[in-house]
């Protein structure tokens, strides 16, 4: 892996972690008008950061899942749009804003349902507008400070999130989490493991159960690496035996993420989410979601309006390029679902834990 | 494939079939004390039969999953001490019986959850034990009847599931099942997936949605295949998808086998059904259960007493070979679960469809 170096520049949200003592990965770092991304669809078996210097490239990593993650795509796409603005600098005020603009109007397609990138990229977009007149070279800055922001932010809503979350998990017992909501699908820390870390920093007897997570395996290959990786106890397991353990009583609070959480409270997370919501309601198990409230979509009134991506069908009828499904059957590969608010217990955010009702829970938070 | 002739002795089960015009594959085929089985690890890819002349090879077959499916378990065991009273023919009359009866308690410990096994193998132990006066040749005559018996019953009960089963399906729709309860799974034609064929035969359009049924992948290479071959649509999902497909409306019933019924109506189905079940209950979409009487321990008062077996790590963290997870990691891999019978919309058998109150049903069903 690469080596940080906390002296540089840019690493802020890096010596934000290792002077905590922590050991969570990150999933990119930023020197030099040059964004690394840790390849995640090469994890575990490799180790590989990739060098970006285009917009371009940044916006396919993520259509291509070299980063995947709502926060973590959020902060790569503001890199992005800083090295769009780098490729912009000698271009006149004008054809700068309108060339840079265009370039964040296709960011914005890269990935249809964590609302992050979307936040992210606009949050860039109104520093743009608003600064129109400044001098390309200037407005590159304000926006490199801007998404260095981005990133640190993240990293202390992580830690907020893991102050507050780790109240809620028991002393000692399973944790169910699904996907990776962890350091690599964030600036670093995590979310549902940053409440994970949180909680066993503070002693408690924590065991990780990770669903595998079909059909991109996040569980298999990145959660168990990365808590294998701080030494907390885990576990892995098919996704459909999630409620085998609960009926057994091995689950005593299930933790996810989320990748976009409408007004109302429902929350759009990894496919397979929502069969966990509903196993922890029968089953009397407390069911988390750990999320920055840039993850909170305040203009979608409910889950029904977030966009749910559709992938294609290779993940599932083929693995390492080796067809694994009869031939000739037909896929359907949506990759996230929609977890009504009835079934969460709390989210927990950087400004605390949210409960129901949602709708002035979560207004609040944008008050 | 093997071509199945019709005109051999012990091909009664397949000519049942294929005078109906069915074209369901099948998991075996039986003929001159030589037992052939479709290797299940190698499909859909390869499609190879094995030959087996022992009770231990056989006996290995089912352990190593060659043969799987509770009925296909069943009925192969059968065959197994088939193969067991003929290497034991020789042997004077006490001892042939003793050896026999040894083989039998072995061939029992092969698969634990599947009660068809013990069914099957107690069915002709009775045999046995009846006639044990009789000459080791007569007694191995009548073994193999019986395993025939085993074999053509299963054939007919399925046929008979189907034909109540289909009633309980729309016209049109989304019919969601789990694993492979198929020909594959059976002596032929299938469970769930009998009743599945028998409502297509009805010209009824039914979209089969197969959940691809982690880590064995049954659904994505067994039940994907089988349908294909029988010209019936089917649509491939993770398992994780199942609920937002039926949020979305998409999936009208469920149908799936199962391992083995308690006396209750307590399900053991393959790890991951139920979630299925729960997903079906919050969702309002009726839940299936078809499997035939043999599928049902009568002892055995509830589902928590039933035994779950417990698979190697191997099956999740590799495949084909190639390491997937992080190195390391624990793994738990229970393979089946428990659907307690308040989930389950009726019990679909060759003696009728059953509906709750299960325990009076059931009881009758061996009446």
């Amino acid at each position: 892996m690469k080596e940080i170096n906390a002296e540089e520049k840019y690493v802020l949200p890096l010596s934000l972690l290792r002077t905590r003592g922590n050991t969570s990965v990150v999933p990119l770092s930023w020197e030099k008008h040059i964004l690394y991304l840790l390849d995640q669809r090469l994890l575990p078996q490799e180790e590989t950061w990739l060098t970006y210097r285009s917009v371009k490239d940044v916006e396919q990593a993520i259509r291509d899942m070299v980063v995947r993650g709502a926060p973590a795509i959020g902060i790569t796409a503001a890199f992005g749009m800083v090295l769009a603005a780098y490729g912009l600098k000698d271009k006149n005020e004008g054809l700068f804003v309108e060339k840079w603009l265009e370039k964040a109007a296709f960011m914005l397609q890269a990935r249809p349902t964590a609302v992050n990138l979307k936040w992210a990229v606009e949050r860039l977009e109104k520093l743009v507008r608003e600064h129109y007149k400044m001098s390309p070279s200037n407005l590159t800055s304000i926006l490199e400070k801007e998404a260095i922001s981005i990133w640190t932010e993240d990293v202390k809503a992580n830690l907020a999130i893991g102050f507050y979350g780790q109240d809620l998990l028991p002393e000692t017992g399973g944790v169910l989490t699904h996907c990776n909501a962890g350091g690599l699908a964030t600036g670093g820390y995590g979310t549902a493991l940053g409440v994970i870390r949180a909680a066993a920093s503070r002693g408690k007897e924590i065991n990780v159960i990770a669903g595998e997570t079909r059909p991109w395996l996040q569980g298999a290959r990145l959660t168990a690496w990365e808590l294998i990786r701080d030494d907390i106890a885990v576990t892995l397991i098919v996704d459909g035996a999630a409620g085998f353990l609960m009926q057994r009583g091995w689950i005593n609070s299930v933790v996810v993420g989320a990748d976009r959480i409408a007004a109302n409270g429902d929350v759009a997370n990894k496919i397979g989410t929502y069969a966990i919501a509903e196993l922890a309601r029968a089953n009397n198990v407390p069911f988390y979601v750990a999320a920055p409230v840039s993850t909170i979509d305040p203009f979608i009134h409910s889950g029904d309006q977030i966009p749910i991506e559709e992938r294609g069908p290779g993940e599932i009828i083929t693995f390492a390029e080796k067809q694994i499904a009869a031939r000739g059957v037909r896929v359907h590969n949506p990759v996230f679902d929609i977890t009504p608010h009835h079934l969460v217990t709390a989210i927990i955010t950087e400004l605390g834990v949210l409960k129901e009702p949602y709708g002035p829970a979560i207004y609040a938070c944008f008050s």
